[in-house]
């Protein structure tokens, strides 16, 4: 294993410690490492708070701020955080209005974050993010798993929140957009969590692991490697048909690199899911290209498609200032 | 080799098309892919045109928009571009007050821009960005290599560019901020050119490559792995070492990922950095960590140092809109 770190037991300190010196700006650290939370509180609207095993950075961390989450509670490598964390995020950033967590759908996270959400005083509501298509149930999930679409809600809803909206339509509204939402990955290599020491699993020269989890969990089939262009078709299609969005349909196209994928192959997989897109009559209305829900050094990438209307179109082009997502305006994929 | 790609012939111009799928609202493709320019042509300031082998994104393509670039000339992967594509681009984007040609050293590179630049007809001046102190010369270039640092320089005369300064006071202002940043590299594993099959280099188990160069070129040893607070001292030393700046002085620090490298471990790496700064008495004014100057999936780091005066932080701060970095307001990195 070779990674840049001190020891195994202190990477996630350090690295929030990272991030802190970074972005010192706009986040503040919560003590004893339970969350990040935006510096500047603002206890007048709904509190948005997500969190989850670390490894997927910039997910969760890299989306608190103006416009996204107020807080984000990081666990372990790949491992949930524990309830206390969740509590202490919400006695930081929550008023009045109440508290939204945003889980993504395994076993732990939801477990702890239900734990959290009875031991908080005020009002707590909660969404869980199931965008993966590729599997019905995996080892960490009964149904199916929270991977990049989260990003999407996290997004549409933080704008939604900033905008002073109450705690019920909030949640609502996060419900139809992960509704609206859905991904598939692929990878083609593993990823080695340090404390383990060794790859999570092991794939052949020539072999990819088609609707892989963002842990590294097993997919739907182990496959031969193919071009960018049937890899696309494969992780579009299952999303599309499961979407039966109606021809001029306005999308959201997320090509989510995996940690260890270069941006020159992002960019190509975009041009051949905007291709895909088009050939379906859809419009690819706004899109994202880079690494943000990632499985440590993992080389693939997963198509996640929201569908989106006006309200969230909207949304998704108001300002966000996150060490992650930053912009003030609107930005068209295709103007 | 199991790359996201079609054929090794496209790579490049589908990766293109991609980049245009993706940020069609500010860029532009010139025809048969010679360079991707602003889709906002500003002819009454200096243009600044840069460029050199793909397999860098999001350099130099990704840098281009309002307050960085005004083209940038794509070769193939660890290619230089040829100057019919950089004299296309100057017809593109320059008016009467000129060009300003940003080339990292390379020998190829330098060559071509040099005969670009004798073909061109308007005024034409070029800066030299050398900031790599891994060698003194390597199998691409005669002097020190033009690395991670090409983005300060990028941001910083693109900065002054946009508020019409003229082109003797911008290539000046360049030469300046190149002499003032200095940066280092580390490989943990090598990377693998499309149109070659193979990887560039090998390395055991537990060595790195001390001084890679961003084509994953020999640095200047190869030792054992160690330790992330290590490896920040072998690469701050000399850089500090030899821009030997007074206690007090404000710095830009780029943690930049080569393409392969969690973000976990580079803000990791920015926390042992802004510790070492700290030690020397220098003050973190600006950070930027992320995969900015990449070499393909290559897995390692880059830290550069820019030390920075009123006039750079102030233009470092202006508004700046591309698809790799963009925002309207100042970030402070320790606020």
């Amino acid at each position: 294993m070779k990674k840049l770190i001190n020891s195994v037991d202190t990477v996630l300190s350090e690295s929030l410690q990272g991030l802190l010196a970074t972005h010192g700006d706009i986040l503040s650290l919560g003590e004893d490492f339970k969350f990040v939370r935006r510096r500047d509180v603002v206890r007048t609207k709904v509190a948005l708070i997500s969190g989850g095993g670390s490894g997927h950075e910039p997910l969760h961390v890299g989306f608190v701020g103006r416009g996204m989450l107020d807080a984000a509670c990081p666990g372990q490598v790949f491992t949930s955080p524990t309830p206390d964390q969740m509590v202490a995020a919400v006695d930081a950033v929550s008023g009045a209005p109440g508290t939204l967590f945003i889980v993504k759908n395994y076993e732990g996270d939801v477990m702890n974050f239900e734990m959290a959400a009875e031991m908080v005083a005020g009002p707590v509501a909660s969404i869980i993010v199931d965008d993966d298509i590729a599997v019905k149930t995996s080892p960490h999930s009964t149904g199916r798993r929270g991977v990049a679409g989260t990003l999407a809600v996290e997004r549409i809803v933080g704008a939604a929140a900033e905008q002073g909206r109450d705690l019920e339509t909030l949640a609502a509204l996060g419900r139809t957009v992960n509704m609206r939402t859905r991904s598939m990955g692929v990878a083609l290599t593993s990823c080695t969590v340090p404390a383990v020491g060794r790859p999570t699993f092991s794939l052949g020269e020539d072999e990819m692991e088609m609707g892989v989890g963002i842990h590294g969990e097993p997919g739907c089939r182990r496959q031969r490697m193919a071009s960018a262009d049937e890899i696309a078709d494969e992780l579009l299609t299952p999303v599309l048909d499961d979407l039966a969005p109606p021809r001029g349909t306005p999308c959201l196209l997320i090509v989510n690199g995996f940690g260890g994928t270069p941006m020159m192959e992002l960019y190509l997989m975009a041009n051949s899911a905007a291709r895909i897109l088009a050939a379906h009559g859809l419009i690819l209305a706004r899109s994202l290209v880079g690494s943000f829900v990632t499985s440590l050094e993992m080389a693939g990438c997963s198509l996640t498609v929201t569908t989106m209307d006006e309200e969230a179109l909207a949304l998704w082009d108001s300002p966000v200032h996150t060490a992650a997502l930053r912009w003030e305006a609107p930005g068209l994929a295709q103007a």
